[in-house]
């Protein structure tokens, strides 16, 4: 039985209140209106970012009750009036951040961060106010233009990217947040250049990813930083060839920027955060080389929280810049890391280290909490494709 | 008679102590040894850089007694063993930031910040640890590299420009440091393309600058902000043709970022601070436009004192730079500037608001700690380049 232009029933992770468990409820999703795009979600992982927003700190707030998730795939079931960019049938994976083409950040040319729906993204809702969501009776609102928490999304046509149909969903919803933000961050943010020297703070998918673009790159040294040996171990898996140093700054007596300072000659000529710390901000901007040396913020700080330095780290030629979504445009760029990935350019599959079924999502952020593992990124899917396609059905 | 390899008696004003007057001294000048050269000063400007470091707040600190003045001119009287980028009789500007073309950084191709000598021009000392100033019997240190409070003076050959002798020196002192520093900042560091909004926080010599520099690469709009609005009308006659907005802080209820990001919808394209106080080099960052804003830190701060913001505020695609001698390579572009200034294209003789006799050089001091200037740089030299040239012979 069709569903186009009906309202459908299915199941969601619903985050009724701050810094409670998700509930797995039945909800129904409205079709999508103008311009709107309903898609059956495939997979979706789960990041420090939902955690970041269940946990009611987040600086932007979510209203509640919210259906979360950021970092997913699908195929597209029905589509409003007037939308082209998608059919049915298509495979996309949700971009947080639009391209809409048309607003003067599209047009610029200088930046990813299209501006068209960042209002009422922020706020929940769809350009017309409204939510497609409804649990219990009651609004549920939509998360980062995604929500992918949910067997069943509504997003803007804008807000998809369409992607080779022969990439597996399970694994290329990774390139929904973690893997496109860490590796735009070296290739587009940073435009990392042959030869050049990079550490790497915060081995997590981002960070993990930003290895990756140095490696593409042809890096001449990478220096990896995490407080968890563990991490080291993927990291030299990613950086087969490279010269990789592994610091831990818990073995240093010395601020971690020091030692870095002293074992490249004056410093490296990029760094990343990928954690979110303010400090370790600070610490890898002043980690870089005088005269040329570029800090790029990735993680997203706590509320409140800000970064600080002595102006003479600027005055003496460091740059300090931001990340978001490594700068990669979604509609336009997304699609050829998909082809990276099939063509084998890009590590994307062995990222995933959990599998989880919709039921067990909870476990999935207990397992991210309690820092037991090994890389960030769940699958909160079944076991494969398929079983996790039949699962979610079984479960309307 | 030749004074050639023979020590030089001339004045000099000698700063004994932090936070004194200083002293005109009559002083020994030491022949240049291997890779030095010899100056006569012809002119000098005063800089709130001179007064920082007599206040004995510089966290660069310096020793005492010490020659200070680094934005001079003057004609090489001279050379040591091996010195072969001048002549006697050449003229030059002396330049704190030397240029080697031989270290990392010169190499890089990146940065004008030489660091063959710093670590000895830090400490007030010429490459083999000694000075050339004798003064009481006592060894005096230099500054800067280039002492040019002194009639006589020693520098690396490698930090001489050499420039157009038709150029006069009372005014082209003026690129050893202040016009240099900004109009580089906008042209160089900042690389402002044309169409550019630009907002200029303080208007001492480096902000006018900055706006010069904005006026030749065809900025739309110049937002320029002031305490003082006297410094407005300057600002105005040099940016004759521009779309120019005057902004007084003290005008304002709300934070000058904000009203400048509400006047320009959504912020400038590229802003400077040019007063070295970091709340300002905070607001400057904060009224760059999402996605592409850069902004300059020119000024220099206080010891210790530190610079903050969110890291959102680069996330979002801003960037935080900073600029030391406008990013100019001394040798190679300081003369270029000189040209400029010859055919006109570059203004620099109306910057000169007073002007001193060395006699005098406490109360040019004094009127620039007094904010009664129009334009910060002062001359000390006579009233007229050939009565300087007297003046100074008579108290030899």
């Amino acid at each position: 039985m069709s569903t186009v232009g009906q309202v459908i029933k299915c199941k969601a992770a619903v985050a009724w209140e701050p810094a409670k468990p998700l509930s797995i409820e039945e909800i129904e999703v409205a079709p999508p209106k103008k311009g709107e795009v309903r898609v059956k979600i495939f997979a979706t992982a789960v990041c420090h970012t939902d955690m970041y927003s269940l946990s009611g700190k987040d600086p932007e707030g979510v209203r509640w009750p919210i259906i979360l998730g950021h970092e997913g795939s699908g195929v597209v079931e029905s589509i409003g009036e007037g939308v082209t960019l998608v059919q049915p049938g298509d495979h996309v994976i949700p971009l947080y951040i639009p391209e809409c083409r048309e607003c003067k950040f599209c047009k610029s040319g200088k930046t990813n961060l299209c501006s068209l729906v960042r209002s009422t993204q922020g706020r929940g809702v769809m350009p017309d106010e409204t939510t497609r969501f409804t649990v219990k009776g009651q609004q549920a609102y939509h998360y980062m233009g995604c929500s992918t928490f949910s067997q069943y999304t509504v997003a803007l046509e804008i807000s998809l990217a369409k992607i080779n149909p022969d990439a597996p969903l399970d694994k290329v919803c990774l390139l929904g947040c973690g893997i496109t933000t860490g590796y735009g961050a070296a290739t587009k943010t940073a435009d990392l250049q042959s030869g050049v020297t990079v550490a790497v703070f915060g081995l997590g998918a981002v960070g993990l990813s930003v290895i990756q673009g140095a490696v593409a790159r042809k890096a001449s040294k990478i220096i990896v930083i995490d407080k968890n040996p563990k991490k080291f171990e993927y990291a030299k898996k990613l950086a087969p060839n490279a010269e990789l140093t592994c610091l831990n700054p818990d073995d240093h007596d010395k601020p971690i920027q020091q030692v870095i300072v002293e074992l490249t000659d004056g410093g490296v000529d990029a760094s990343f955060e990928c954690i979110g710390n303010v400090e370790v901000m600070r610490a890898a901007l002043e980690s870089c080389h005088k005269g040329w040396g570029q800090s790029i913020i990735i993680g997203v700080a706590g509320a409140g929280e800000e970064i600080c330095t002595r102006p003479f780290q600027l005055v003496t030629g460091r740059v300090w810049k931001g990340s978001a979504f490594g700068g990669v445009k979604g509609r336009t760029e997304l699609p050829n890391l998909v082809q990276d990935y099939l063509s084998k350019k890009l590590e994307v599959d062995s990222y995933v280290t959990h599998t989880f079924g919709i039921n067990d999502i909870n476990k999935a952020f207990e397992v991210m909490h309690s820092g037991d593992w090994y890389v960030m990124q769940l699958i909160w899917s079944g076991a494969s494709l398929s079983s996790f396609w039949i699962d979610l059905s079984d479960l309307m």
